[in-house]
């Protein structure tokens, strides 16, 4: 199971302009609300994502779709301003909650957010508005319409000679190492994007891109494209404002650092799809 | 060969923030620009696009990176708010360009059209300014940094009984169809998006989705990720706002297409990631 991912949410495109399906949805009796606190799920005592019932007065509510047949609404209170980060806390709560309920927060927490960091227009200065039912920002200064962003993020398992390079940011906690990863620029594909990232973070040069899998991840925004490659050869060339550290790792230590020994390094956590690349990986 | 893929440019992320790296480009007698006039490609007497010396009392140039060692910048002149589409004529000159121009055409045509609909900062309001040497946008006002976006589009060979889902938007030439395709929302994996939008779309249920290739796509700017995907049945219930028209297309008639045979239908032109995907299909 690939993390953020799986819930079946109606996301009902076709309704997004139609002011008289949104009437009617937030009239639903059926119709729920998911809260968002300073961007955070509300948790139930059995570790699944609490939904209320919708109040049809309330005019700050995001039409997510349909789930189980009924509307569900998004709402963010609190400082919808905090840092798009994760803390840990929030990620244990995760690792307990059901998969279809973590995509579900992530869905709500990235339009939250992208609401929260875009209440102007980027064209013409002027204050936007929600449109689409929330899926969208409208300009009454120059008429242009914005749509929530999804930034493509390759991250890539590079193998040479039966290992594979992992590296690992100041930042992370200590000891976790993961694949490499980075943004995909304008003008560039998957497999040029990953090639230059690679080149740029370790020195490495790479062929023969092969796509795993894929999966958004909310914090805040990005669409997560995990490959394998093979390098050309293992010497390194660290980028020290990318990278901390990097080093090849055997399929044995890969393995056991996916099954919790932490001896060589701490692998990935349980949402991130560099858990499941490496799982990819160990198994060929 | 994948179209708007294949140059060899050094994009030099690491020196984007360093302004003494940027000074020295702009002074470099080897340095290079790209005029972009109403975000159309300057073509040269064989085809190929045009590259004027640069001048380094310009201050409206954007630095791409390096081509051939040599510093490459881009600025753009004329109607920047032009809408970004393609006329015919674009997509002809594209056609007889070799195939690394055209790919730098399209890194320098989304560069610089981001940054003309991108004035203003979202968060607040405030007109920003050019950073990081022309990679992202600054803004004096709250000191948000905003980089340019890259919007994930998937665009899928729908199959049933050897057979493909071909289908029309009503904007395209007469006899034309091509594959289905629909950006990626918020929250949800290439593999969902897909299903999503071929259900949206056509009414079809999709499973087994499988990547086959990616491209960038500089109107404005998308990241096409195209993908190969198995219909449950071929019963289709057509949105009529997406699409005017939809088929299942047997293998010997993409075939027919692909050659040049305009009987059945049209096939998507030579730098659209549609057209390698259909080939893959045909080819199994
Ligand atoms: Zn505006
Ligand atoms: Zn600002």
């Amino acid at each position: 199971m690939i993390g953020f991912t799986g819930v079946a949410l109606v996301r009902a495109d076709n309704e997004r302009d139609d002011p008289a399906a949104f009437a009617r949805c937030l009239a639903d009796p059926a119709a729920r609300l998911l809260v968002l606190t300073g961007l955070e799920p509300p948790v139930a005592e059995d570790g699944a994502l609490q939904l209320a019932a919708m109040d049809p007065a309330r005019r700050d509510a995001l039409l997510l779709g349909y789930l189980e047949g009924a509307p569900l609404f998004v709402a963010g209170e609190g400082d919808g301003s905090a840092p798009a980060m994760r803390s840990p806390a929030l990620m244990a709560a995760l690792a307990e909650m059901p998969a279809a309920d973590v995509a579900l927060y992530g869905i709500a927490r990235s339009l939250v957010d992208w609401h929260s960091r875009h209440g102007f227009c980027a064209r013409c200065g002027h204050a936007s508005v929600v449109a689409r039912g929330g899926w969208a920002r409208s300009c009454p200064g120059c008429g242009a319409l914005h749509f929530p962003r999804t930034d493509p993020v390759v991250i890539m398992a590079v193998e040479h000679d039966d290992r594979v390079l992992l590296g690992r940011q100041p930042s992370w906690p200590a000891g976790r190492y993961s694949a490499l990863a980075g943004f995909v620029e304008v003008g560039e594909s998957i497999e040029e994007a990953v090639a230059r990232e690679v080149l740029e973070e370790a020195g490495v040069a790479v062929a023969g891109v092969r796509y795993v899998a894929s999966q958004p991840w909310p914090f805040p925004s990005q669409l997560m494209i995990a490959c394998i490659a093979t390098a050309a050869d293992d010497a390194l060339r660290i980028d020290a404002t990318e990278l901390e550290d990097a080093f090849w790792a055997t399929r044995d230590e890969v393995r056991a650092a996916l099954a919790g020994d932490t001896t060589r390094f701490i692998a990935p956590p349980g949402h991130a799809i560099a858990r499941s690349l490496l799982m990819a990986w160990v198994v060929g």
